[in-house]
């Protein structure tokens, strides 16, 4: 068949919008017809070309929401007209990561996924000069993609397209960090550092699970409004405390240091200050933020004798085909707020405007409805 | 009264065994006549002059083992006669962190231990020029000491001093790490680098809670032979695999890396491959060892989003008057090993040779025995 999909034909070139050839789902495989999709600022790294995987021509895209359109052979636990979320972290359930229970991340497919290609190692996607690189499994830049049935989510269906996309990526990790890693507690006091779309999620995050204090950290003013309407309590702008005074202002703040940290800026300076702010004893920092290449995290190793505890997350810690329907339903719910958050949407033809609305900080989120 | 004590006059001096002088306990003090003591690393660190906490002249040692001679008043957990081992890392069940029951740190007094003072800001000990500091708040270099109510753990009174003195500090340290901290599950592969006296213990600790895999890294293979008699079941030596193909060698022997890894070194670049070398999505390297003065970790943040956990530990995460009574118990059922351990013991007029043999390598633990 044939989709519209906006090609990323090398790093750092505008995407453009083509028609492609795509080919039909194999065994153990879906066709989705992507509704909406979410820009993400790992779609902009990987166009930029700093992305050491990032492979060219592809289709990128990972934030989306869409229909089924067709299963292939043995195909079970979706069918023709559900609902879906695409997984860039698929959920086996079978592999030993999967069956760990300790972990999200799914090593099923992990090795073709990496290089653009289903498992069967060959891509669906082509153009008159030849294959189409598939993207973290998804390339929700397409209106139509092919994704394996272990990377779909079934969603409920009067949940609205343009809005869930979002927990494809975005809401999920921020809100997961807080649930599935952190497990922050009711009455906990947590730090979260940017504000930007992420940060204010694991400010929702930790809104919704009772979190006593919550305070942002940016060096940004324009963010607080937003930030306190999403749970924030406390701001610190680095610019005004100073930047060798951060870490005491927030220690200062929660009575000995706070019981979670959340590093939502990538900044490797600022992961260290998010560890460091932690309360002597049992503080845990979570690093969400993906750094630049080559980057190191450092810090004395006394910090963590005494006490202090250093993770990471990636999707929030959550399992794709459990724990993103529930996040749709609390969205449905009330529970957590995503219409704020989407500041703009836009048909496939201004995707580019996605990605300048983004470098220039205009925009929270972006969606491309179909 | 008078008590015989080996004491620090300044670092880098060999100790001089003198007669003190000895204030009674005050209010919520006991007085306590140690009858043997381990002599730790972190006694010859403070000696060395490194530590800059360190105060002189004071009386030095932290790993006893005693009987009860005296009590202040209103005393109740305690009475004369009980047998002891004197805490470094009290239990007061009353402050934040005790309350918080997420953490074994203590800070009842914690402020005037590192100065080397009791809690009301005075010293007991003192000799014809003036005050004597305590030291870790036990001073168990000394034939008796003065200690708060809440830094004594009461074990059973058939239990022998030369050997369970060892518990107030190193086997602590390092079955706690196993058990308290890291919580390591039956089945678990851990990996433990540095095979001397916490590494061993950190062994024992894992084969008592089932461990599979337990694999010692050390450069001296002279190191072997004990630590399988501990459990060890598999031996890295890098200098045989090369430093840099360390944390390669344990992800192929435990089939992608380790569940839990422990430092027992001290060593920033040791403590760097103890986490790399963790499994994906779950694996905890867990610090032991005391780095030196100014030197730092570091990682690239991938490790710690893909998964890994990096952790510390002090006193093993015990809970001293909780937990220090049931390593006794586990002592005296057959369920670990002190014995073996135990290298060289000696009258405390010969205790400069524990620091000696330390130096050189030739004792596991050296105990003075009054």
């Amino acid at each position: 068949m044939k989709t519209r999909a906006a090609v990323a034909w090398a790093a750092n070139q505008p995407l453009s919008i083509e028609t492609v050839d795509l080919a039909g789902p194999s065994a153990g495989e879906v066709l989705v017809e992507i509704m909406a999709t979410g820009i993400c600022h790992t779609d902009a790294y990987t166009l930029s070309g700093l992305d050491s995987e990032g492979k060219f021509p592809a289709i990128l895209g990972h934030e989306g929401a869409g229909i089924v359109r067709e299963v292939g052979a043995g195909v079970t636990s979706v069918k023709v007209g559900d609902h879906v979320i695409p997984l860039y972290t698929p959920e086996c359930r079978n592999c030993k990561t999967c069956l760990s229970q300790r972990s999200n991340l799914c090593t099923a497919i992990r090795s073709t996924q990496g290089q653009g290609v289903m498992p069967d190692g060959t891509s669906r996607f082509a153009c008159e000069s030849g294959p189409v690189f598939h993207y973290m499994g998804c390339s929700t830049f397409s209106n139509f993609t092919v994704l394996p049935e272990i990377a779909v989510a079934k969603v409920r269906a009067d949940a609205p397209f343009e809005k869930i996309c979002y927990i494809g990526c975005g809401v999920t990790t921020g809100i997961g960090a807080v649930i599935y890693t952190a497990k922050v507690w009711p009455g906990a006091n947590v730090v979260v550092f940017g504000l930007g779309g992420i940060g204010l999620n694991v400010i929702q995050g930790a809104r919704m699970v009772g979190a006593d204090k919550i305070i942002g950290v940016d060096l940004n003013p324009a963010k607080v409004e937003m930030a306190r309407k999403f749970g924030m309590t406390d701001f610190v702008n680095p610019n005004d405390v100073g930047q060798d005074k951060v870490v005491q202002a927030i220690v200062d703040l929660t009575d000995g240091g706070a019981d979670f940290s959340f590093d939502a800026t990538g900044n490797v300076n600022v992961m260290r200050q998010a560890l460091e702010c932690c309360h002597r004893g049992w503080g845990q920092s979570i690093i969400i933020g993906v750094a630049e290449a080559g980057k190191e995290i450092a810090t004395r190793p006394f910090q963590l004798v005494t006490g202090r505890v250093w993770k990471g997350t990636a999707f929030g810690g959550a399992r794709g085909r459990t724990d993103v329907p529930k996040i749709v339903d609390w969205y449905m719910e009330g529970k957590i707020n995503i219409d704020d958050l989407i500041t703009h949407t836009m048909p496939l033809e201004e995707i580019n405007t996605a990605f300048d609305l983004m470098h220039e900080g205009k925009s929270i989120r972006s969606v491309v409805v179909f």
